[in-house]
């Protein structure tokens, strides 16, 4: 029906045992399927884990993705066992923001967003605070004001599953949201939660990073952006960056040129994510 | 008879016409020679040019080269109408330095020789001073003094053309060499001469660089490593770099910031060079 | 009245012959007026200019300005043939901005300005579009739409001139103006005037910045903020920056990683004029 | 009997309680004194600290050093309750330098002396092995072999703080030194003693940095220069950078980026010491 629009672009993402012949497999298949590879990268680990990871993003003119997807497992998957998986970009990946009252991740977020160069759905915006709210409702992004307590913090949490849920929601960015997540729900959304923390991780993990950069006298101060997982700022680093600072700068002045950094972090960290650019090996990112 | 060493590894450039199967064609062809693909680039330009650039780094073996060769011409090459080339990690390049009376530059380059992070034979170095014969012959690199003025310029360059085919020389990096070569020579080696030119091209093409960029009053400066073409400045950029600069420094701060940001575009440059990584399409430099 | 309140902080900006003696003079005479001297900063030409030039920030608590001012000029600036102005903290400059249809610089700007960390007045966005008048309305500044074209050029211009005049305008910021000033406009507003231009000049001046980096192949693009002048993308540049391309960039991924560069380029420009930090020294800027 | 020549260069630091008049007295000082200031810096804490630190740099033409000192000390010190000290051009500063087997910081450093690029005497090297005894010899630069086992450590310590006695330096670089010094010899010389450590710190402080940073999966790994004090690792920073890293990277790669990092921060740091940029303020540094 849909063969004069605009060809899909798909993208795969493969981990298996490094051995000869996976790229020739895939490729073959690819391209006997029709496929012409438009980007392709990969990566071997050191030969004692002897892991291969490849990304290839390819046109079809034609597509029938649940037989390209089940002929893809048993003619190539399968046999070289692989885990995999497939994007396609006529789906756009659907984005929730958790936020509190810092206004400027987010702007930049929906700023992007705006401007095209993030191409995702933002079904909703999440906040303990109602500051933001107008600055959502301009944009036409539903904000939902979820207020937390030390008593209501769990069933907040449990209400904020459910419009994750409700809204079929792909990922979830932490775009400096000053609550520390449950197990719980961490442990519910494996790699689709991408939080920053403004800090140059490792140094300065927990809480006050600036005024601890600032008490160390550092000369450089930074954002990562990163997975989370339980353990707390430990999980895999996706992108980082770092500014120049002097004796100059007061703590004041480091959270506001923190700032710059902390949006341009993130942006990229969601940007790859969202162009299924990262693929996790342990608790390391490869970010093709 | 070497089968019990290291393998040896290859490096495979191609370009051809952009079209399907290029990667399946390629990727078969090299699982079915008993090689490992360590690494693959590739690039497709776009579709009015439909050119498509990849290379393929794998391990053999066992490895019958000129039979390989041939084999590829015949079966994939051919077919796919691509121009291609093949370097072995058994066959070291051979550089040859042209220096006038800079040090930091050659230095450079000797010191990341000598620490093995470059792997190249120096057969030779060539100025047109003698300054630089004590660090040369101190590192055990043969130097060749040829002086140049305006009567026997011509001359000497055939005699450094001479010895650059003695030597059976691969590449040719000006390390602040202050001396235009002449078309002929140029013309004699394309993409086989790499100069670092002491400015952020296309700003400050030309002599004196570091004087113009101090008249203008930029905010920062910055080196060039390109191939060498016949249009002076013009030729394909391969890296570079800048650094920041102000109102304090003066011309000689210039210069001496400037070594730093040469000595590092040049290095990268000559090395991504030798690991073949640099193709050309047209004046411009894929650099994977 | 006001010896109650924050004390006032003063920003005195000098140039004058070097000789001995400036500092002593200019100190001597603030600590006898009362001043508590915050910041300093100072810079001679090289001897045969034989310029001095200095910024002092200082506290005063009790604040007759007219009386410090003409003191100050008759007994330090006279004898000292110096040039100088001075500016008051409770006297926020007032910004204009020019617009066109690119939005990322202005939504910079208005947030920087939002969050505080840009202490100016807005008092008036002029446009030749009308497609960011929304965005200026939400954020309670008037928007002035002055469509531009070859008929009525010079009458907008004049339009321009007596809203920026009623307004009282300290300077105006060219956020992507995609107009040339006429040399009346740019005349009348000597160093007041603070374009972005999208490259890293004296590369790539006039039209068509990205397309003309991406065709010379480049590694790196830039921004240059600089003071507008009668000699197109010759004005004396206040501040620059750059990010890493790549061949794998379109012109449009140059024009989306341009925008990044730029409004950081421009914000640190505006940002230190705000401050008065830029001083003029030929066709050079000093900033401190 | 030197009226002649190039007058000197002074460099007076100062670290007092803040209040007004403090540029004042130095100035009018300094001018009385027939100085020309040629460059000044200063810093003031925050008002709950209430110090105030400066840098002035003057030119003298005729200069009775030991009556100026005294001189300054009763008119301005004194009454002024400063610290201070004083550095002239004509006294170059001893710099000695401990290495262990690395040859990249050492020749660096002896690189930007021999260029004149760093103005200081270098009587000796000291190092625990032989391997860069020639490197030293060759640039006329002797060398102390110092071999260190768990038995004669503390011995030859002491032979080393004779070494530095006997040779009145005034400084001592550790160039990838890879012992730890006792508290004696730290406590010795307090602020005159720079390190370089292969990290970002605080993050990875300690042994092996770079397997620590590979195992976290940074995306920037860093360099951190700092004066040495009986906190291993926890010394005031003087100066850090850092350059991107990916995944593709081994611990060996991360050693060779990290090299070009260690080799320009810890020459930034050794310049800026020299320059007598750089006062401490607790465990911080101001660098002017």
């Amino acid at each position: 029906m849909s063969n004069h629009t605009t060809p899909i672009t798909a993208c795969l993402l493969i981990c298996c045992p490094d051995r000869p012949g996976i790229v020739a497999g895939v490729s073959r298949f690819l391209y006997q399927s029709g496929a012409n590879i438009l980007d392709a990268s990969q990566h071997s680990t050191d030969p004692r884990e002897g892991l291969f990871f490849m990304r290839m993003e390819f046109h079809l003119d034609e597509l029938d993705k649940a037989r390209l997807e089940a002929t893809f497992q048993e003619e190539v998957a399968t046999p070289l066992h692989m885990e995999w998986k497939i994007d396609y970009s006529d789906q756009r990946k659907r984005m929730a923001i958790l936020v509190s009252a810092y206004d400027h991740c987010l702007l930049e977020l929906l700023w992007r967003w705006k401007s095209g160069e993030l191409p995702v759905e933002i079904p909703l915006v999440i906040s303990n605070h109602t500051k933001l709210e107008n600055d959502c409702r301009a944009m036409g992004i539903p904000f939902h004001y979820l207020p937390v307590n030390p008593d209501n913090k769990a069933a907040q949490e449990q209400a904020a599953i459910r419009l994750l849920e409700e809204h079929a929601i792909d990922f979830t960015v932490l775009a400096r949201y000053m609550q520390i997540l449950s197990p719980e729900f961490v442990g519910r959304y494996p790699q689709r939660i991408i939080n920053i923390h403004h800090s140059f991780l490792p140094a300065f993990a927990g809480a006050r990073p600036y005024l601890n950069a600032y008490t160390r006298g550092v000369k450089l101060i930074g954002a990562t952006a990163h997975y989370v997982t339980n353990e707390l700022d430990e999980g895999p680093i996706i992108e980082q960056d770092v500014v120049r600072v002097s004796h100059k700068h007061t703590v004041e002045d480091l959270v506001m040129l923190g700032r710059d950094i902390e949006r341009q972090v993130l942006t990229r960290a969601v940007k790859a994510h969202v162009e299924n650019r990262v693929l996790l090996h342990g608790n390391k990112t490869i970010v093709f």
